[in-house]
This record gives C-alpha cells, structure tokens and sequence, in this order.
C-alpha cells in the first residue's frame, strides 16, 4: 500500500498488472452506461508508464496518469465513434475523448516527423481484460506540482514510486528521450547511430 | 580518467574542481589575448552542472558544457563591455558572449516570471581561480544525440557521469525541475507548499 494516492492501480503495488507474456491486446471502454464508446486494441502494449503531466487523462484525485502506447495500425473504434471529440487539436498528441463521460479512449500523433509517430497512446484501465503490460516508470514526476501536489510532499511522492519499482524522471525515460534526441538529430542532418 | 571526452574540466575526474568552503568568487576572462572581457562574481556559485543541451556554451569537441549560476547582483561586467553581443535576444537565457573570441561570459533571464530570474548562468572555467563549486549533476544528458554523440554510446556517457558523482538527467535535476513547477503552479494559482 502506498501512504500517498498515487492512482488507484497504484495505490495496492503492482499485483493490480499481472502482466501475461503474449498478451494479445482487449477493448478499452469509456464510462457511459450505455451506448459506450468501444476501442478495440489488437496488441499488447509498450512503454506503460505513469505520468505526472497535466495533459493526460486520469481518474479524480489521481496525481498520475497510467499510459502506454500501441502501434496505430492495432487500434480501431469499434462503436459508438461519434460520441468521440479531440481535446485539442493543435497539441502534439490529439486527445480522442468521449464527449458525454470525459474518459481519454485514445491519443494519436498525426505528425510524421514526431519521434513518436505510429504510436497511440492509451489507458488499459479503460479495458476489463487482464495481461496488459505494467508501468515501468514515473514520468513528468515535477509536474504534479502544477496540479495542486504540495512541493514538501515531492520527496515522498519520489520515494512511493521508487519504492513500488518505478524509476522517477521529470522528463521521460532515457530510452525515450534518446529516441526523441535521435529523431531531432535525423531531422537536423547530425544523427549518428 | 573518463574513456570518453566529456569536457577538458571532467575528463581528469573531480580533482580539477577543489571547492573551496567561504570561497567568495572571482573574475572570468575571455580568450581573446588583449583586451579581454572580465566580469567579476562576487560569489561562490551555485547548482554547477555539466549540461548537454546545444545552446549552452562548451569548448570545441566536448560534449557537455560545465555551468553554473550566480546571483545577477554578483555579476559585474569590469572591462570591455563593448565587446559583448547577446547569442539569442528571444531566448530564455540571454547568452552575452565575446563577439571577438567566441566565449560565452554570462547568460541573464530577463523575464521576471521565469523561475530562475535573478540568476545568472555562468562558465566558472573562464576564472583563474580555483576554489568554485564543483559539478553535481549531469543535465540535458539525451541531448548530446542531436550534437553528433552517436546513439549506441549513450549507455557509457550515461555511465561515466554517473561513475564520477554525477547523477544524469535528462532535464534539470529533480530540486531544479520542482522550483520550475513551483512557479508554474503560482503563475496558475495553483502552488501548495
């Protein structure tokens, strides 16, 4: 048990993503009682994190988000594709939500010259099936103090995710950024592999 | 010794930075061999880092820049004013360099919301004197990438910063990272300290 709330998948330790190897994918679901919006998610995912950045869906009183990505190709609204608006179309990662529940069903990149273009992002708490892959860092971890996170509280909110195996940044993870670095050095002509 | 070149500063280890405890500042000097610009600081520095980033100044081949801040109030051009220049009057850190030799004698933030106002980033390596802060942290690590450091060697640049004491991030360190949110959270009334 964490003794700060983190975000309720967080706040019992990990056993709340057993992760499966060969995890094929599920469907993620928004909150409507009926007529929900369906998102079909036809791999497992990649990179889940949890995130302290003031963009990204989370449930009320979460300080972090929980989200991953999967290729583009494998995610499909399945029904209910009208109830679905972006929250902002000028950011990088266009926000799909649902317009009645407020739940985030997906979010995509549509410049091709993003590092991470090809790459959805998505919450697998949205979805009922079990196997998706477990959060493997904290990202943006600074952040959460723009959305009301005491600044005295900041050590132990490090301490809880390092504790429970989560690695903080302030940014994302090395693995990332190297990626993002080496996608601006491509586009600069300086890129050495 | 490093296996990998730095900067001329770390490569020989923490022996090149002997901080001197009630060390209270000194002179920086430009290349150039007459007529050099001096700036005194009337201070010890504070939070020196390596920094990767593009902008920061750096000798030729190295791949990180030392630098450090000072309060702007300690900060004083002595002579030769008129030979400064500023790199980028748009951004952040205004960057007043040497338009004869190139070297970059103070950076200054002249937007009074920006959470570092007040400080003034320096290159402690342009001081004769020994006795300033040493280094404590490894900034903007994954940046070295859009620089020409070639992606398959970051695990050893990552590892040699963190071999000589310098934790490496790839942003600012986390204390640095909270005082930026901090004052994001006040401009958007939403700090709790």
């Amino acid at each position: 048990m964490t003794t700060i709330k983190l975000h309720p998948r967080l706040d019992n330790g990990m056993q709340d993503y057993p992760e499966v190897a060969g995890f094929a994918g599920g469907t993620l679901m928004c909150f409507c009682e009926s007529d929900k919006v369906t998102v079909k998610v036809g791999s497992q995912t990649l990179h889940n994190h949890a995130c302290g950045c003031s963009q990204c869906w989370k449930p009320e009183d979460a300080k972090f988000s929980l989200v991953a990505v999967a290729s583009r190709e494998t995610v499909e609204v399945v029904s209910n594709e009208d109830k679905l608006a972006i929250v902002d179309e000028t950011a990088a990662i266009q926000r799909h939500y649902c317009k009645d529940c407020g739940a985030h069903m997906y979010g995509r990149i549509e410049n091709k010259d993003h590092a991470f273009y090809g790459l959805d992002f998505i919450h697998t708490e949205l979805s009922a099936e079990k196997g998706w892959s477990a959060p493997k860092f904290a990202a943006f971890v600074s952040s959460v103090i723009e959305t009301g996170t005491p600044v005295a509280n900041m050590g132990n909110v490090r301490k809880e995710l390092s504790n429970m195996g989560l690695p903080t940044y302030d940014t994302l993870s090395p693995e990332l950024m190297d990626l993002i670095a080496a996608k601006a050095a491509e586009l600069k002509g300086t890129l050495q592999v």
